[in-house]
């Protein structure tokens, strides 16, 4: 499972363009994973949504995850779920979910990330790790030495999420992140395409000098 | 599985008491099934109260069903999961439930409720069967000639929500309903328990006029 590249979708900043276009635009800049959240949508209309992005991201060989919602995911046959602090306990979502089905959790500390670890979750998402104006319910940043004490304790796929940009990108690669996750940085951007190109750029640039 | 008292849990008329409070206090005043329902909550607090009337309705031998969303219902044990209009499509959570759990879903017409059935529900609602208060998306009542013709087209246990009182309980039961949902005439009372033993009775007498 890749996670250099993990594009998640969101309606309200997307210049009047479907979560699936933004998903379609998005992996054909190279996105390796697509997370499909939107707290405003009713459970069909997420449905609806999921769907479509299932397709999408099928078609490139991308990974989708659907936010909260594990049974939107399993009923479209997504790759996983996204599970916040306010969503479902993990460990009940890994007890639902079948085998190879991918949860991914939000931490803000070492202790959370080690506990997401032991409940189940298959990769971790430091959130926020800058502070950001695209989540409401995000806060201050916890920052980069956080993100490379998780790194050190937790031996799984590890994001960053939350303020990642075209300018810090490389310094949270450096920094231990296997992948970032982004919405206003591609979402948001006039080209959505070329802005997932670049950023996917960076990240093989950085990984490339990490090693 | 017996629908004939089936209460919805509304925080938000229940005079401060908890969704698990009012659902120990309608199934003590002989509730036969109870619903969470609320749209407000997130995943995680919807799951917390879904855990409580889990043991609420288990000790009383009543029936648990949450609305809209199956994961939370599966994940805490609930009998079964009532899906609307703007919920998952009935039949993909008939395919991810396990054998025995409960689908029920709202219906407006005999048409969809012979789909309901054909996609896999187990029961049927005529939601509204007349006007209400209660829920802000109801629209107008669907009435007792649309509820006696559901009854004469589809073999399921049909049961009216929507406006039903201690006044109308009576002609409701006698049009074909196997049981009423009640938000406001248990819920939004002053005494949950003597207002749930109170519609029980109506409903059982009308039941025994019935045959
Ligand atoms: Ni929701």
């Amino acid at each position: 499972m890749a996670y250099d590249l993990y594009v998640i979708t969101d309606e309200t900043i997307g210049r009047g363009l479907s979560h699936a276009e933004l998903a379609r635009r998005a992996v054909a800049g190279g996105a390796d994973a697509v997370q499909l959240r939107d707290k405003r949508l009713s459970g069909r209309k997420l449905f609806d949504a999921a769907s479509e992005i299932r397709e999408v991201t099928h078609d490139a060989g991308a990974l989708f995850i659907v936010n909260d919602r594990l049974d939107v995911a399993l009923a479209v046959g997504a790759d996983g779920v996204h599970l916040g602090e306010s969503d479902l306990p993990i460990g009940h979502a890994r007890r639902l979910a079948p085998p190879g089905f991918v949860i991914g959790a939000s931490v803000g500390s070492v202790a959370t990330a080690v506990r997401a670890r032991e409940e189940g979750a298959d990769y971790v998402a430091l959130s926020p790790t800058f502070a950001t104006g695209s989540k409401d319910d995000a806060g201050p940043g916890h920052g980069l030495a956080v993100l490379s004490a998780i790194r050190a304790a937790v031996p799984l796929p590890l994001v960053a999420i939350g303020g990642i940009t075209a300018g810090n990108v490389s310094d949270v690669i450096a920094a231990g992140a296997d992948g970032v996750a982004v919405i206003s940085a591609i979402v948001g951007q006039e080209d959505v395409t070329a802005a997932a190109r670049d950023l996917r750029n960076r990240i093989a640039v950085a990984k490339a000098g990490r090693r």
